[in-house]
């Protein structure tokens, strides 16, 4: 987390990852990029995250001010977690790790199975 | 390292993030990106890492087929490290990670201090 890091770095790229800390918390923005999500709704988008896990890296995000809690409007009780404007400037380079990861799978012999349908249904 | 994990992902991005496989590589890949480079020269661009680690996390790029090391064909000597055709595919979201970290240094109160003039010194 970028509370606890130098101040001082040598390329961008590795202060932009402190920021984004890690896997999880770059999951948890690119689901909010795509919408705003309840807590239950991360929680079952990201499977392999336990609760704690995923509570601390929530805390984390708002920390750095990329995401947000507030109530929804349009929605039926409850709070969501969506982006900041802080949080959308990471937008583009969200969409390019997104993309990749989709164009990739293939040759590196994994299987994608995004769970987004979820919330529609 | 991609060849560690799950064959199964939920959402691209972690398995993006599972092949760049953390923070040094990543820098790495970015710094590679820019021009091929001599270990040596990669020593000189990211001073935060130690010999050991630097080794480790060439050879964990150079299986996940991101970089190769070869024989340079218009300097002297030695050999260099370059992005391989599957590396450059990543060239767009390094790019934007990089764009990020240099837009947003300034509001996160840290100090970039790029070293890439290092070699045309």
């Amino acid at each position: 987390m970028i509370g606890k890091t130098s101040a001082l770095y040598h390329c961008p790229v590795e202060f932009t990852l402190d920021v984004l800390g890690g896997k999880w918390k770059t999951v948890i923005l690119c689901h909010l990029k795509h919408e705003p999500a309840r807590y239950s709704e991360l929680r079952a988008l990201i499977p392999s995250l336990s609760d704690k896990v995923l509570t601390e890296r929530l805390k984390e995000l708002a920390s750095a001010g990329l995401i947000a809690r507030g109530r929804a409007a349009s929605r039926t009780g409850g709070e969501m977690y969506r982006l900041t404007p802080r949080g959308e400037t990471l937008r583009v380079a969200l969409g390019e790790l997104y993309k990749w990861g989709r164009t990739h799978a293939d040759a590196y012999g994994v299987e994608l199975r995004e769970v987004r349908k979820a919330r529609s249904a």
